[in-house]
């Protein structure tokens, strides 16, 4: 039996990429397609779905997990700009009502087991250095992902180098370095199409879970 | 407290640099390096190590970890050409004495970590192909290392590319394959220093055992 | 003052950008658009341009290349499909007038450069390989590219080796290895936009051109 | 007739590696080698070298030069640390006598292609990047091949990036980035065997020179 689905923001550039994955996975169900000026609590009362996925704004998140929560659908937010004290608060909700969660700033697979792998090799390597590459107009640097990875190597003062060229979309390379050895991950995307095999796997694994997760790479 | 060490095969090159990385080792201490035509299981009765390594040769690695075992030290065999029917000989006498062993037949963290990694991956990324490079005079070809990589990631028909070139001495590529991604794994390794930072830890950790590990991955 | 432009195929793929790369370099102006049904001799000799590219199908680009220069303008020819016999044809048809041409197979500059990075470094290496990254829908193994960068290196039994992997549009890497080194050069292009900077380049080189010239990298 | 040769410096590690390498080669036939000590113009008198190799140190390297040429033998200059006028001084003494000579600061093939590859890149990719990878222990950072490499590809601020990590020996990483592609080229050297194929060939192409060339990708 298929998960029933709404996509709320189905009209912006990642909401549109997610209706097409869930059109075309089996297992999933789009039961409704929101964008701004539509009723979000309206239309779980109407429609009853499983998921409720969220790719809209930063403002307006953290008020659309609450009514996903409390309508008893199961959130899994794309939306950047929760805070970490508005994600704890989700996390009471869900756990109250023993609903599962997912809020995943990054739904790329691929990037996640690059920040997992690179978390499972650093305590064997002192060593490392992280570069990350992106077209020239991304206007932050380091990368998020890169302090991300950063974070979860637990390394003081790992240096991460940004290198911003035309040709590339964004790469990441973790280079861990020891005697006579070198061990090296290496992540590249091309496209937005890269974040929906995550998403897909997010509105399966939610059905699973009894309160809020935060981060896909605890999925993995 | 260090622990005490014999080195059986110590004038090998394996040996030679094992001999030094433990004398390198705070936490390590040599009690004995022992060569062809030296008695294991009397200078195991007279030295008393907590840990017995052997770097011997295949024909004698087989009698090397009974003798070890019988005398009740902890065997951390390097040696390749054990069986699983011996390694599961083997496994059985730690288990009754409750004796810690390790058998691995690449000591490498770096290639070690590569696998796990590569094993992470694997189930969420269903294209994959290993690529190795090494020296034209390496006799074999896929490497050990690829084919371990490649059961371990359980894929069937998963491709493995052998390149032979002069300038490399032995690296290996994963590459994962996804809609608009690649994630890759790879590990270079220049010399056989790059073993010692495993065979250090299987030192400490065998410690900690109370049976027989096959594969230095499993401590990983 | 711009050098006046015929895109002859301009409904095409090719033909699309490479309108708005003409639209948008301040040295070109797009004096004609012609698609199927358009008569090319007509529209040559009513707009009088410089320049005719064609980006059309294997089966009219003789027919074409001719009519261009019997009209007395000069051939860039992006479209595949001709034979050596036929070049050699346009290439007398060229030399009798005087005429410039360009006929290259490959656009990109990149890969263009490659090739010529490739020829260079094959006389003091003789040990190399090439290995080529595709999407799995590619049908055809090895690559044209690949399959002419052995050509230009001279090897005999140079190893070419296809991956196809999700992921990859398209890349190629060429490795050198000599005595305790390795040299590598690594194209990757992710969109067709990638050829446009050399259909620029060959529409502005080829006004300086008294023949036809056959491949991009002869102008490198 | 192999060429005769003399290496000056031969018991250094690089002067080691050269003997080692000139015996092995049957066009070059080595006729003496020598240390501190040793008359450099009586050997070169008695032995008639058409060559003199040297691998000293700095502070000898200008009178070595400059004696070599009086004595009518070619020199072929591995040592660092002539500067310009001293090498235009050794120049115009060749000129005037007609001879032959090779001032090398980097015999690497493979160092001396990568700069040459990035030199004919340059003018049509506008943005590029060069990393380099070395171990720790090093000196100076940028690499003094990653400053000759920038200065032959003529960008002003051309960023140069430099990774300092156990496990490299010299690597070197120059990135182009172009629309949607970039083109990169990697140079990878793991010990100083890597120059013998330079040296060899320098002691080769002297032989045919009529002046004295200052880097060995002026040969290339």
């Amino acid at each position: 039996m298929a998960i029933n689905i709404i996509v709320n923001g189905a009209h912006g550039r990642m909401g549109q990429e997610t209706v097409a994955a869930i059109k075309a996975d089996p297992e999933l169900h789009l039961v409704g397609a929101l964008n701004h000026g539509d009723s979000l609590s309206d239309n779980i009362k109407a429609l009853k779905p499983d998921v409720v996925i969220d790719f809209t704004v930063p403002d307006s998140v953290f008020q659309n997990s609450k009514t996903i929560i409390e309508c008893s659908a199961r959130p899994v937010i794309g939306t950047t700009g929760l805070t970490l004290a508005q994600i704890e608060e989700l996390q009471h909700m869900c756990q109250s009502k023993k609903l599962g969660g997912i809020i995943a700033p990054n739904f790329s697979l691929g990037a996640v087991l690059m920040m997992r792998m690179a978390q499972l090799a650093a305590p064997y390597f002192p060593n490392a250095e992280i570069i990350e590459y992106h077209h020239p107009a991304k206007k932050d640097a380091p990368s998020g992902t890169s302090i991300k990875t950063a974070q979860l190597m637990g390394y003081p003062d790992l240096p991460i180098h940004s290198v911003r060229l035309p040709g590339y979309v964004a790469s990441q390379t973790v280079i861990f370095g020891g005697d006579e050895e070198t061990l090296t991950i290496h992540h590249n995307s091309t496209h937005r199409k890269a974040f929906m095999p995550g998403v897909r796997m997010a509105c399966k694994k939610v059905m699973t879970l009894d309160g809020l997760v935060y981060g896909l790479e605890k999925l993995i």
